[in-house]
């Protein structure tokens, strides 16, 4: 279905002079996600840097029946920011909405607009005395919209929880072109349904998120880095444990397989391994401490666990450039994956107890499927939330390999969720990728309360169709 | 309209032999708030104890189109648990579905029924080495479905956040009788909207939650007690940034006027001021620490404050019992009031940072409107929320008094919602109390969307209805 001439004219007269684009190679970049998986069409690209010109535009859209698709950073990993490749639908880039509105020290709070990268949030933040606390690779890039709209997690998430613990309030543009002005600095509020709590997570199926007033917290005034090698994926959740239990605050802790650090230090230049002798598991952690609070925290943490029979060998940082070193082999870990060859990827988080028993269930199912593929399960153990990635056999063809994608997902995911009661996308969302997926897993029940409360919201289903649930069957 | 008797035929039918009550004796005091505010009444009290049980008399419910009110300890303070006073509503009580499910202490959660009552789900946690952080006055009769379904906040909210932060997962009965199995003890999951969002806080107007997983803590390994006078309402909101960049985790931190610690020393047997002169505001506050944390941080924040001039005086408890002692002034404050005459309230939030300048203008809104009415604001300083009472002035007519409610709740209303963006509940809820004053005050855009969503998972409106949103006129 081709849009009408007469609907592009109105588009763009809403969007105002400077708020359009039809120039492909502008266009191009934004049609196209980063892993490369999905690629859309779009006649006309929207970047309004109003409320105002959004509300016009989605009117225009109410008005003519034509499909809207906001974008932030294009940094998902689920193509929920990518139109469909029909070109049937407008593609709304929210970058050019990227003013700090208000940042209030005392009272922990600012307020930012959509297209705000989060790295510059992080530095509002900063500048004013602050912590804003999410974090994740892609902070370069992504957006403050798109990351309220995915309910972006990150490492920060033990301590700080995922956006949608960070959002106080919202403005966003309803599907009729009106705009909600559910801006707010409260951290209390009972005056009713918490209308914010739709639009996170949402991925601009229910509207178009255009400002957000967050959370801040007090600066660390240190933060120590250890990391440590433990016997088993059991002996490191115990270990999270035991160091929440220590003064400061534990405000990462990741997980880490012996084969993911062999990657990296095979594939990045400059890592080395921390400890003397190979081990099967590694944790990272970083313990945050505020003025006054004693030091040596880390220390005592890994004092107590060798103690406790939980570490084998462990280092803490002497300084941030160690600290630093330390991190790199942790966020290095996804592109390490790369030259390994074909890398089949799951985001799933079961119960934080169920984590060791998880593990060794999907591996034993992912090598009777796939005798000699290489689990390099990680991630954020403190969540619950593993990426529990298999790398393809050693000389393995790669496509005979990702050919094997759905079969082996499916496998991961009857596991998460039969035996664990987890989830299949703990961080990244439904987007294109995953919609038909969690209709297979989420009960009837589940399905229907959220087809019910997209067809209430989204009577015209223009908002981003097509993403998060269906409520017609794909064309 | 009387219920058709052959409905109540069914509805005893679904609840089971020992499930439902028709003796006025049993259901009378549950027809009445414990403010005395409300009255409803029933032809039949439910009181079944498995989800089974409530999913039958729900389908009941919807065939028959009649409505249905759920109760947990009934010590709601809007009029949320009561049922019309018409007699056309049947009262479900969820107390008998009051068992511990489940206590994971390495994953910190439990799994609770909605009727278990907050003190044993303290206890629950207390017995496995976790904390469960809600805390409040009604702790000893309050349930975790009511808790749920208001969003409870309480003195522990600082910290942990409201009921909306504790809850992992929910089983909920929905409208038409289906059962949504939600309980997860998942920590990241982002599979679609999130469900639970809509029945936290909805009073029970979009279905019944029947169970819940919650997150629990470690327990702190002391707690420090300090009790300050402040000079300002503004020097307390800076003293709670100070004291939280301190160790340990600042828990509570409570304001409380000159006045209102008069009323306590006056009406409540035992009590003495802990400090030798008057002051016209004061703090209490709680510092929790952690096993191996530096003590004597409660001292060091007072030390601090009074070189900042942010204290007049101050003393930290000594022991348990004078930690209680200090507790007492604050939990006595709102039994204080009734010995005082009449007491116009107000459960309000605006800003962190806002507060002070609330305090001083609802107080000259109030000196305007009734001369020598006494302002008693205090509350939960550090989440914005200020308990906005006001005695009666002294000698004055009570009744005479109270029949200003409404209009003096207009001046406060309008300078929370005009003057500050802020709440007009807090943490109390809508129920039936607050459901014309929140479409007063809330857009068109918002009260359109909660109409939505009301009329999206409750078409046939037998869901407590007239609660929290109007779908249909009153009658």
């Amino acid at each position: 279905m081709m849009m009408a001439a007469e609907t592009l004219v109105r588009l763009r007269a809403a969007a105002g002079a400077a708020g359009w684009s039809e120039d492909a190679a502008e266009i191009a970049p934004l049609l196209i996600d980063w892993r490369d998986k999905y690629k859309g069409a779009t006649p006309l690209l929207l970047k309004p840097n109003s409320v105002e010109a959004i509300a016009a535009i989605v009117r225009v859209c109410a008005e003519t029946r034509t499909a809207i698709v906001p974008q932030g950073g294009n940094t998902g990993l689920v193509g929920g920011q990518t139109p469909s490749a029909q070109g049937n639908e407008v593609l709304l880039s929210l970058r050019r909405m990227n003013r700090v509105r208000n940042v209030d020290a005392l009272g922990n709070t600012m307020t930012l607009e959509a297209g705000v990268v989060l790295a510059d949030a992080q530095e509002a933040a900063n500048g004013a005395g602050r912590l804003f606390p999410l974090s994740l690779a892609s902070e370069g890039s992504a957006t403050i919209g798109g990351l309220i709209s995915t309910n972006a997690g990150g490492t920060g998430v033990l301590a700080f929880g995922t956006m949608r613990e960070l959002v106080l309030g919202l403005e966003a543009v309803l599907p009729d072109g009106r705009v909600w002005h559910g801006l707010s600095a409260l951290r209390k509020d009972n005056t009713g349904y918490d209308l914010k709590q739709l639009f996170i997570g949402a991925e601009g199926t229910l509207g178009i998120v255009t400002a957000a007033t967050l959370n801040l917290f007090a600066k660390p005034a240190a933060i120590e880095t250890a990391f440590a090698a433990v016997p088993t994926v059991q002996a490191a959740v115990e270990l999270l444990s035991s160091a929440q239990a220590h003064g400061g605050t534990v405000t990462a802790f990741e997980l880490m397989p012996r084969i993911g650090l062999e990657f990296v230090l095979r594939h990045v230049p400059g890592t080395r391994d921390p400890l003397a002798a190979a081990h099967p598991w590694y944790v990272l952690i970083d313990i945050s401490l505020k003025a006054g609070e004693a030091t040596g925290v880390a220390a005592d943490v890994l004092v107590e666990a060798a103690n406790k029979s939980l570490i084998l060998d462990g280092v803490v940082a002497q300084s941030q450039a160690q600290a630093r070193a330390l991190w790199k082999l942790r966020e290095d870990l996804s592109g390490a994956q790369k030259p390994e060859g074909g890398s089949i990827k799951h985001d799933v988080s079961v119960p934080v107890s169920a984590i060791p028993a998880f593990i060794e269930r999907a591996g034993a199912a992912v090598a009777t499927l796939v005798p000699g593929a290489r689990p390099v399960p990680f991630g954020h153990i403190g969540d619950g939330n593993i990426h529990f990635n298999i790398s393809q056999p050693v000389g393995a063809d790669t496509q005979a390999f990702l050919a094997r994608w759905n079969e082996v997902s499916r496998a991961v995911h009857d596991i998460v969720v039969h035996d664990f009661n987890g989830s299949i996308s703990a961080e990244h969302g439904v987007g294109q990728m995953k919609v038909d997926e969690i209709a297979r897993y989420k009960s009837a029940e589940a399905i229907d309360m959220m087809r019910s409360i997209k067809q209430a919201l989204d009577p015209l289903n223009i908002m981003n169709p097509g993403k998060v649930v269906r409520v017609r069957p794909p064309v």
